[in-house]
């Protein structure tokens, strides 16, 4: 077994079935240019539906978004690991951006998103580390509360 | 005459002037780093003006959204070719991250990106696949409805 | 002393202290795949406070905007230094993403941006030049005015 699916194990988080490409858009998930995978437009989905929607913090609280991003951030490991085949094969989280639908007067986006960066540090430990930019936003599609995309390098 | 540009005149397509720098911006539409392009901050403009301004659904109507995606994208090809000569030189497109001026209770950007997404596709092919990141936000510059950037890669 | 060093000594502008790691947040404010330089969720930081909050322009005049955003561009400089040493060593800029807390009738979120995009290309000249998008969003973290992202490619 793999380094990475063990510490996984570890935490006793389990990868969801990896998003394929949207039905509605004509998209995919993951595309790789070089040694660099571009991910992106991942939100919080449960088998194929919105696990949770609306905004920070009209609809639900900080923990409520923090999980969120985190579950984003576990649908993000699956679709790399089905790109790459073996999450062991990462050599580096490179950025992070997410999205977080907000009041406008609600300006912690960055714990938000801390759901997201806290797993990547904790599977991935030194290589998990990011820079991160935390946007809030008035509304996203399916009125997710937070959608991520990223830049992860990867060994060739 | 180029595959791309032959595809383009079977669909009817005519690529508009490329957009320069801005004149009220310091900065360039296109970069190129390596064999990545960045292409960035193209609206639908038509003729140096916004051909259509507003929020959707408020100002005006999903399909004037989508519309306004695939002229943005239309721009973008446009703004490419004026960078690498020949689109026949692109290796494929890697990622799309497009911003829809929205109401806060409208969650269909993913749909009016399909403008943009549907037009790399149908000229593309297979290259024309993408990671599409779609974000709502209160407010454009110039009041348009989507602004696009990308990143694709070049045969150098 | 550097080429840059020297540029930014003519310009009377001083270097702030790099903004480390987020104490708040669980990442980092750059990162290098390959000779891109990742920076990012960069604002109008002194003194590991924000110099200024609020919305354009319910809160604050165009200037004051424009003054964040250069104060931001300022702080990306120093983190640049950090990383890599000698800003010589900057390639050139590859591009920019702005987000501006904006009123849902402020349409000028370039112009804002231009703070930072004049600042890159007074600097570095040539190589500051780099592709913008310019986004309005309602709110940002710690409720700045705005923050910044860029690529930026070096000398390895």
């Amino acid at each position: 077994m793999s380094v990475i699916e063990k510490k996984l194990e570890s935490l006793g988080l389990m990868l969801p079935a990896p998003l394929g490409p949207s039905p509605l858009a004509e998209h995919v998930v993951v595309k790789r240019a070089g040694d660099l995978l571009f991910v992106g437009g991942i939100g919080p989905i449960k088998n194929k539906m919105p696990a949770v929607t609306g905004r920070l913090v009209r609809d639900m609280k900080h923990e409520d978004g923090y999980e969120a991003a985190r579950l984003a951030a576990l649908n993000m490991l699956s679709v790399i690991k089905s790109e790459i085949g073996d999450l062991d094969r990462v050599a580096g989280f490179v950025r992070l951006t997410g999205y977080v639908a907000s009041d406008g007067d609600f300006y912690d986006q960055h714990m938000i998103l801390n759901g997201a960066s806290h797993l990547f540090n904790e599977v991935f430990g030194e290589k998990g580390s990011h820079v991160c930019t935390a946007v809030g936003v008035n509304v996203l599609p399916f009125n997710v509360p937070v959608i991520l995309d990223a830049v992860v390098q990867v060994l060739l």
